[in-house]
């Protein structure tokens, strides 16, 4: 099982090529080539014992043939596995570019600070006893980032495995996972936050063929966080495709800069992050020091940029493989392909329940395939039965049709154990070989059962292989994904809206209502009116029909006196209405100070929905939208989106949900006014990011979504003031 | 990749041991047993050719050493493949168990009739060319199965691809797919309508490992149907699992007698069906002659039964291997054990997902982990750490404390490329035998990543590997559902409600409300009162409040004119309400003859409901159930089963939709009357079902669930004639 390393003599790293001209996230990124691509490394805790924490990077770096210098660091040691060892930092023959920290606890936080003096520009702390421990090991590892920090030097860990870089041959990991076999070359680049579960990758990956070259874990994320590397792999002219795993998302700002950095690079980021579940949360929890963000937040910032999130091991490396063909269509359509109908119902029931099209073949195209063979099935899927066994130059006719006439961006070929017979796959390569030289541009995934080898030489010639079709259709609709972030156009600019004064404590309803307005968040109207006329006037300006209620202080419960009016449709309607109201009143409560009657515009013609904020620890004001009601408490149809953003996201937020139907005239009813929904959650998340850490959180609930051209406005609104 | 074949001398099958006193069905099985478990076989239309559809099956006979005698039948030759033959069926020198016919369409006809006359038992059509061509394709094999089921011959196909019972090298099989070795020996049975995909499952099956040994394709179902092949494997002593793939459910007698001859024998069915979507289902019709039933119906038959269904073929098969260590826990709970705590979360996110409970570890169990690794996780998942490596009992200690004090039924341990490290394998092996022999009833599972040979080690120990633990966990919830279904009590008995006399035609909603009243299932209580007295009297039985509203012809809307009052909440209000009805109609419509006020008992509390019954073409009345509006309409939240049924059935339908927590007093409601709902669901399943062809459809919405003890009526009732 062992394998050749993927070594090779290290050339300048991307960020260090490319590091000038690209900003700050840049500069950030960059700043970590020290780590990733040094060309000398000091190990602290250089131990003679190559299966001891401070001894196998050494001994790994040596048997792969680390392309650097290499000092171990030991005060008690002349020599360690053949090289000549150091009593100190400030014995080194000269400043290296990264230093791995392999002593006890105690001694990793003046190591750092030694190597911040010495001007050392990465730190690689393996040591564990930190964050993850308890709140004095909080405390250490704060320092030792800050002392980190003011000298401008980055910090992997603590608590990590450490990294690998194949390429030249850099290995500061303390992993067993070497035992059956190295890296492979290749252009998949890892980073998880856990270091167990980064190896278990690199090894899942390496046995199937995959080459990981790259892997970094980051542990306690002291200062390096998974953002930091996705960054820089995004940078990274050898990294093609990345692979993340985190517990719990614990910085914005690099992250975010990161994905968009790789959607820019078109780079897909497919990405693991568990602790899905209150279950899966608490075990994370247990685990490391993270904070697992609330995790529809995550899903809400990863779709946004493009990423796609893997479910299990086994889809990050299906879809990491087929990225690494480099083929994203950007409007995705299958065609598929067999030599018997069977699987074609399955595969496309598989493409059917994600979403991926699957035209059928053009008509004349159809009619030449019934030609060939009468009794084919030529619409998609497409199958040529297994008269090609008699005739097998009907496999590339069939497969040229598919991918000339039909035109589909990604081919599906379901070819089974025909695909693996040793009689079978020299022709079956020659006819697809050739199909694919004339559509090179195409993505063509195999699903056949062959052995090892014979895989081997299909991927060799560009064909993509999984024994299961239901997994290729899984990574095709992937492609597809990635394919549509890359080519979309950008987001609209969130609305300008005016910047709100803030109380310093949370607003009443009404005084919530008008600090919205200021924002152009429209309430239901509505106005005391003393007088009649002052109704009339009220109700004119509000459109009818409305609502009118009495206006006492001494009636608490309109309705049960006759107080409440519906549906008063016109002005002698309303002036009518105001004679009966004053006089129920005055019969039911003599006694009462009458102020008038409030006229209300009447929204019970809407559907109803929720629009809200709330503060996420990591990423700030994240908006809401849902329909209100059952939908929300009983069904959990919502959807997030960091603030700010523009009416175009509005929009789509807005009919992503399950019940968007309802909206969009379901069961007979009028349109709602999507477009004045759209426009009040933009300016919401808007008011929200201007605000800061002001508002806690908004809830505008319910919100009534009115007939098309008629409106949206929040008939209650609460507005929570909080932190600074 | 050539393996040994799985023959072995045949025993006698199993349905030809207990075929005796099995009831209809387990005869109906058990006629099964020439085609599959022949002494002798014909080949009609033998060819010399060994890779032609009638040469093949003699050449794998002849290779894998069929343990009975084969006679080919070919006018045109003494001797084939070294074989002698036979000019006809009537020339061969004893009756064969079972034929193969490989002859044109047209001659297979009069072969299969020749076959009846002869008193062969069993013919196996591979001729393709009748029910998925055209009309007189259909009309052929009728007239084909007709003969066949005069003579009390049993038919496999036409249009299939044979099958396999490689226990006595049995291989009336056209499939090429045995250039890569042959079927393992083992206890999974597999049975499918497509040919290409049985074989494609085989092989997947054989290139993991996993034997089956018996692999029956079926073609057009002329006669033999996949029922009939899960009765029979049900019945067969030497089957433990059985795999089954349809595209469309043919008929239901056979089916439902074997999922339940399969329950009731304790062996689980993974079933793939096909044609789930819209598009798939497409594609299943041009596939075969297959009728694609409605796929929700097939679900609930399947569910019904414990019947696991499978959505890829990777799931299937994982099922497969899994369930083939037979031990099914009834209460299905989860121990994890990791070396490292990041995959803990992972599956414990699965685990969440699917349902799999995982209990903390008992307290003093923890403390006891806690006190031998300070740093472990004790909960569950069970993290063990690293610190194995520097004692490796602490493994074994670990899984000790998970199966004993934990007392789970399933145990995943995830070690990943520790467990396939050639350094720990060995030891890793010892503790954990040492813990299953302590514990053997538990359902290991593994997930490691490890050559295969060091997988087949583990296999062999008693423990199920897959590398990926989301897939592991897919698996073992599985285990659960067929531990539950093999344990679960038997259903109620289905209430018993008096026969209704239905009229020749659709009756109107006030007749449809009678006759389900006679059945017991009651409307909205209401009543036509001309007096004063009689309207106190309605209400009362009907208990408060009621509506009211005027009763004249002459009156279309009577809201317009006040005519209807809600809310009435006593005998006072009634007769003030009738008398201020009749004063409200007399001042607005003079002329308008006056019956009287119509009392109605008032039921807008309740949760809006529907209960319908549609008649399934394959399986009869099915009944559905699902909340009103734009639950049903927007977000399809529905469930169906099987007619008749009882209340304890009805109960666990209502209590399984989406939106269940609305009846069961969500957002502050009062909890609905779900007994009432349950006792009108069962009773309409007993309507329908009695009423047979006869009723097309019943649909009962809305339904008002009331609160708790108030009951259930429907406010609008259709019933559709039609059929016979």
């Amino acid at each position: 099982m062992s394998e050749p390393a993927a070594t090779q003599s290290g050339q300048g790293p991307a960020s260090r090529a490319c590091g000038g001209g690209v900003g700050a996230a840049g500069a950030r990124f960059a700043s970590l080539t020290p780590l990733l691509n040094p060309r000398s490394v000091a190990v602290l805790g250089a131990s003679t014992d190559p299966t001891r924490i401070g001894g196998r990077p050494i001994a790994y770096m040596r048997k792969q043939g680390f392309a650097g210098r290499i000092f171990p660091v030991n005060p008690r040691r002349e020599e360690v596995q053949g090289l000549r060892a150091y009593p100190s930092v400030a014995d080194l023959p000269e400043v290296p570019d990264v230093a791995v920290v392999a002593v006890s606890a105690e001694l990793a936080v003046p190591a750092v600070a030694d190597l911040a003096a010495a001007g050392v520009k990465g730190a690689i702390v393996l040591t564990a006893g930190f964050a993850e421990v308890d709140e004095a090991g909080a405390e250490a590892q704060a320092r030792m980032v800050a002392t980190a920090k003011a000298a401008g030097m980055r910090m992997l860990g603590p608590n990590c495995l450490g990294l690998f870089n194949a390429r030249i041959g850099f290995y500061p990991i303390f992993s067993s996972s070497f035992e059956n076999g190295w890296p492979r070359p290749g252009r998949i680049g890892i980073v998880s936050q856990s270091g167990a579960y980064g190896t278990h990758l690199f090894a899942a990956a390496r046995d199937r063929g995959l080459g990981t070259p790259l892997c970094v874990t980051t542990g306690n994320e002291g200062d390096v966080t998974i953002g930091d590397v996705i960054g820089w792999l995004a940078e990274d002219p050898e990294t093609d495709v990345i692979a993340a795993y985190a517990e719990g998302i614990r910085e914005s700002e690099g992250l975010l800069a990161a994905l968009a950095a790789a959607r820019a690079a078109r780079k897909p980021v497919v990405m693991m992050k568990v602790g899905r579940s209150a279950l899966g949360t608490a075990a994370a929890k247990s685990h490391t020091a993270s904070i697992a963000g609330d995790d529809a937040v995550t899903d809400a910032v990863l779709a946004e940029f493009g990423v796609v999130r893997a479910r299990t091991t086994e889809e990050m490396l299906d879809i990491a493989q087929l990225a690494s063909r480099r083929i994203y269509p950007a409007r995705n359509t299958l065609g598929v392909m067999t030599m018997s109908g069977g699987a074609g119902v399955l595969i496309s029931d598989a493409a059917d329940e994600l979403g991926v099209p699957m035209p059928e073949m053009p008509a004349d195209a159809q009619a030449r395939l019934k030609a060939l063979v009468s009794f084919c099935a030529p619409r998609n899927p497409v199958d040529c039965t297994a008269q090609a066994f008699n005739d097998f130059s009907l496999v590339g006719r069939f497969a040229d049709a598919v991918a000339g006439d039909g035109g589909y961006s990604s081919i599906l070929c379901f070819f089974s154990q025909i695909g693996g017979a040793p009689s079978m796959v020299p022709k079956l390569r020659t006819e697809l070989n050739a199909t694919r030289a004339k559509y090179p541009d195409r993505l063509y995934v195999l699903s056949v059962l062959a052995p090892p080898e014979v895989v081997r030489d299909y991927e060799a010639d560009g064909f993509t292989v999984f024994e299961d079709p239901s997994r290729a259709v899984v990574a095709i609709e992937a492609m597809g994904r990635f394919g549509a972030a890359f080519a979309a156009a950008p987001d609209a600019a969130p609305p300008s809206v005016p910047v709100v004064a803030l109380p310093a404590a949370t607003p009443s309803e009404a005084e919530a209502k008008r600090l919205l307005a200021e924002a152009g968040i429209p309430s239901a109207p509505e106005r005391a009116c003393p007088t009649a006329d002052a109704a009339v006037a009220a109700a004119a300006s509000f459109g009818f029909p409305v609502v009118m209620k009495i206006l006492s202080p001494d009636i608490l419960h309109k309705s049960e006196i006759g107080g409440v009016l519906l549906d008063v449709a016109d002005a002698d309607g309303v002036r009518a209405g105001f004679a009966t109201l004053l006089e129920r009143a005055r019969a039911a409560a003599p006694a009462a100070r009458i102020e008038g009657v409030l006229v209300a515009k009447q929204l019970q013609g809407g559907v109803e929905c929720i629009l809200g904020i709330h503060r996420d620890p990591v990423f700030g004001p994240v908006a809401m939208f849902g329909l209100g009601g059952v939908f929300v408490e009983v069904l959990k149809d919502v959807v997030f989106r960091r603030c700010p953003f523009g009416e175009d996201v509005a929009e789509r937020m807005i009919r992503s949900i399950r019940g968007a139907p309802l909206l969009l005239g379901a069961r007979g009813r009028q349109p709602a006014d999507i477009k004045a929904l759209a426009r009040m959650l933009a300016r919401l998340s808007v008011f929200a990011h201007q605000a800061g850490a002001a508002v806690q959180a908004v809830d505008l609930n319910p919100v009534f979504a009115m007939p098309e051209g008629e409106g949206a406005y929040a008939a209650d609104a609460v507005i929570e003031i909080g932190g600074t």
